[in-house]
């Protein structure tokens, strides 16, 4: 009798333009917020005073763990995401379910693995949109004989970037007051260009990575297993986004959480014993139709092992380097872990003092 | 004046046919929901979305915690289980009491300890049994003089299994459909002696078990103090068993919920660092009263350090071998920890369709 | 463009007579109330069982986590409590926010740090106040340059201990019943002078700590930078106040919750690995207006790497002893990690009996 133990798909088991649920739908708690906070500190006015709202890295993380029985339990790389956006803002109670559909696909020239588009949008008990992106991974092949799409890959367009205009105002009702926040920062006093350096560092301990992935069921084996990994298992991606996330309150005090992300590389691995830093550039600005918030284009990076500001003050921290093994182009420099790409709205003035 | 600080019964301080309440009862919430997911990565479909229904082995787990004080705090060994089933479903904002009588007691030969068969029932806030079960210890004695129960034993008579006729089918509102689970398999579809290889690893650290232990507010000293354990804290032997029962979903996909525990041996100890796989052989299968779930009698092993699918393969696990010290008897695998025999309610394919 | 991330406070920062609201409003949830359970394994009846209430000691390391970040990211030194009251009990639900004003300020002749005084209170969302205490904080001064605060210093006169008719008895709705707490102490039977020994061991994994502080939005670094502090980040020192305090119920069964703090030394460093054992004094008694319940003034110490008890044994533990460095002046004992001085509602024999 076969094993009825589930290995997972595998490059040749995707199947074009097929949707499909995934398992196992999530009613998301105050336990949950509250075991958010423990993990990484995150003190986002609007997700942790007052109304009982979810924050939206928290929908992020568990869509993500939703999709991995489905997507990635053979997965050799997480290559990407793009086209992501928050909707209906999640609140106590809600019990969120995660929607699959492939949308591309293509095998690699080395004949052992493929590329698989995925569009995945997670919705609510009440069937409302919560969050949507497509993502691609590289994931094995089963066997070594040649799938059609080798020769007739199918890859999707995807926006370079999630146009402003059509990113959720939603979550503007999650809007601190400096009085709350204790910063007085309005959208209108951040510049293009500028950096934020947020002075923390946070050591990741074997149990609090675990403790993170585990809470948003994501099973993939290199994150749990020692024996496997040879002693390292290595840190879920979504680890240093929400530390990094939660450090960056610090000057970015009045925010009112992420409702688009543009792209993101997990540039380098992360392992128990590493110490995270973090800083954020503001990349873009755009008026939104509320008058009472604007969208901040940022690119937050997170760094191990070595306090970006440090290595600033004395040069320049530069994330990217050039790359020895192939000239001309650029590598991320080997501290970096996280180079993360979103849309952040952030009160206006007229917001912040309610005219 | 005598110190008030409590060290426990020794086995002179059990008292045959005594009830009492153990200390303290417990309000179970979102937030131990959320703990318990964080802690072990479970995935049950019936618990974890839709209605606010706590896990079967939190309710385990927290009333054996609430049992330590007046059972073990002096014990040489937790010898095992019997005819344990759980009753009404607990939900969330449920407050669970334990009471305890002790219907056995003989003292060893050795004339330092004796063992004591404690029946015990745990009610929520309506006095409604929510589960029962007898338990025996070897507990220390206090003196060196003979009890009479050297000479005259107590020695309760108890099922070698629950007969599944009087398993409770309540939890049956907790049954999943194939949408939900992601899985198809039915109780049909289960055969007596079929292995299901689980395929996780998981490694426990040292704050994994410990903040798991502290949840049910199960104070055995073995189990948090380097110091008195030699650097090596003892980890709970339910640690074991609810990590190898979040990996068991794999394979076991539309489970409903243990419902009944025929016994169980924690065969070797489990310390920090090392890692936990697991495998399910079905050993029976029962019809119920309900056409839309059967009892799936199953044997669940956990492992420690290293994978037993690849001993498997490599010509086969044997989770029991000869032991060399005693001629024609056998006992565990030196990296079995546990051997748990229970009944599983799975559906049927007619309560899967709905039909 | 100056960077937006907050590096704290200096001590020429702090104005005279200010107030000020501190961020973030925190909503204590279920969440929170399992958390501190998993971290600390309290039991303390009235805040586990029965009513959603929140411990006492939750509340007090929330409204600390809320200051840090205007008074104590640029501390040296956590010099004192004085005057801590708790007032109206938080239950689950509650939004709770902290003000602050500085109450006094000296400069220390060295020239670069002053000592500031900081009148607290912490309101829930219907403006009742929750706990208030005044604190003091050695702080680093930013530059050179003298104070008016060196040679006129303004420096409060704080109570040496709080009168116990100030007391609060709110809480005695959380008295448990002896069938409750399993133990039959009331009031009447601590007599001064008595010690509790309570007889556990709980060695501090990282995780464990740093999970504890994050949960409370603490965000000071020492506790979180592995690198910062050449690998050995400094325990909270609210981590061994719980710690103990949850052991502390061990001989104190019946108490109803701390609700007065009279003063407190942090007396040597925590940190991760060190195991920590606990007693408490009996240090005054007093009645209060409730016959149900009595103020119990206890002063409980924490003790790390050594039972106390069993030094006790060997000739008597003595957390006091002579300073070689200072002839006719007396040190804590290198291994008593916290000395503290507070008041405890317990319930008298005619409230455990509800006559």
């Amino acid at each position: 009798m076969a094993n009825k133990g589930w290995t997972g798909n595998f490059f040749e088991d995707f199947e074009l333009g097929r949707r499909r649920r995934c398992a196992v739908p999530r009613r998301l708690t105050d336990g949950d917020v509250s075991a958010y906070i423990a993990l990484t500190g995150d003190r986002t006015p609007g997700y942790c005073g007052g109304e009982p709202r979810v924050h939206p890295l928290i929908t992020f993380h568990l869509v993500l763990g939703q999709t991995v029985r489905s997507i990635s339990l053979n997965a050799r790389a997480n290559l990407g995401y793009a086209d992501m956006r928050w909707g209906v803002p999640v609140v106590v109670g809600d019990t969120i379910r995660t929607e699959i559909e492939v949308v591309g696909l293509k095998e690699n020239s080395s004949g052992t693995t493929g590329i698989a588009w995925v569009r995945t949008e997670a919705l609510n008990q009440r069937d409302e949109t919560v969050l949507s992106y497509t993502r691609w991974v590289m994931v094995k092949k089963r066997g070594s004989e040649a799938t059609r799409w080798l020769e007739e890959p199918v890859v999707p367009t995807l926006p370079k970037a999630v146009a402003p205009e059509s990113l959720s105002l939603a979550s503007v009702e999650a809007m601190p007051s400096p009085e709350v926040s204790g910063a007085e920062w309005a959208f209108e006093d951040y510049e293009e260009g500028e950096r934020i350096w947020h002075h923390d560092g946070m050591t990741v301990n074997p149990s609090d990575h675990m403790a993170f992935t585990r809470l948003f069921q994501n099973t993939a084996k290199v994150h749990f297993d020692a024996l496997l990994t040879e002693g390292r298992p290595l840190v879920y991606g979504g680890v240093p986004v929400s530390v990094a996330y939660a450090q960056a309150l610090n000057g970015l005090d009045n925010r009112v959480g992420i409702v688009g992300l543009n792209g993101g590389a997990h540039a380098n691995p992360v392992h128990a014993g590493d110490t995270l830093y973090s800083f954020t550039e503001v990349v873009g600005k755009a008026r939104t139709a509320d008058p009472r918030v604007g969208a901040l284009r940022l690119r937050m990076f997170a760094v191990k092992n070595e306090d970006p500001l440090a290595i600033e003050r004395g040069g320049g921290f530069h994330p990217l380097e050039d790359d020895p093994r192939k000239p001309g182009r650029q590598r991320h420099r080997s501290s970096v872990v996280l180079d993360l790409d979103f849309w952040e709205l952030m009160p206006t003035r007229a917001g912040l003092t309610g005219r």
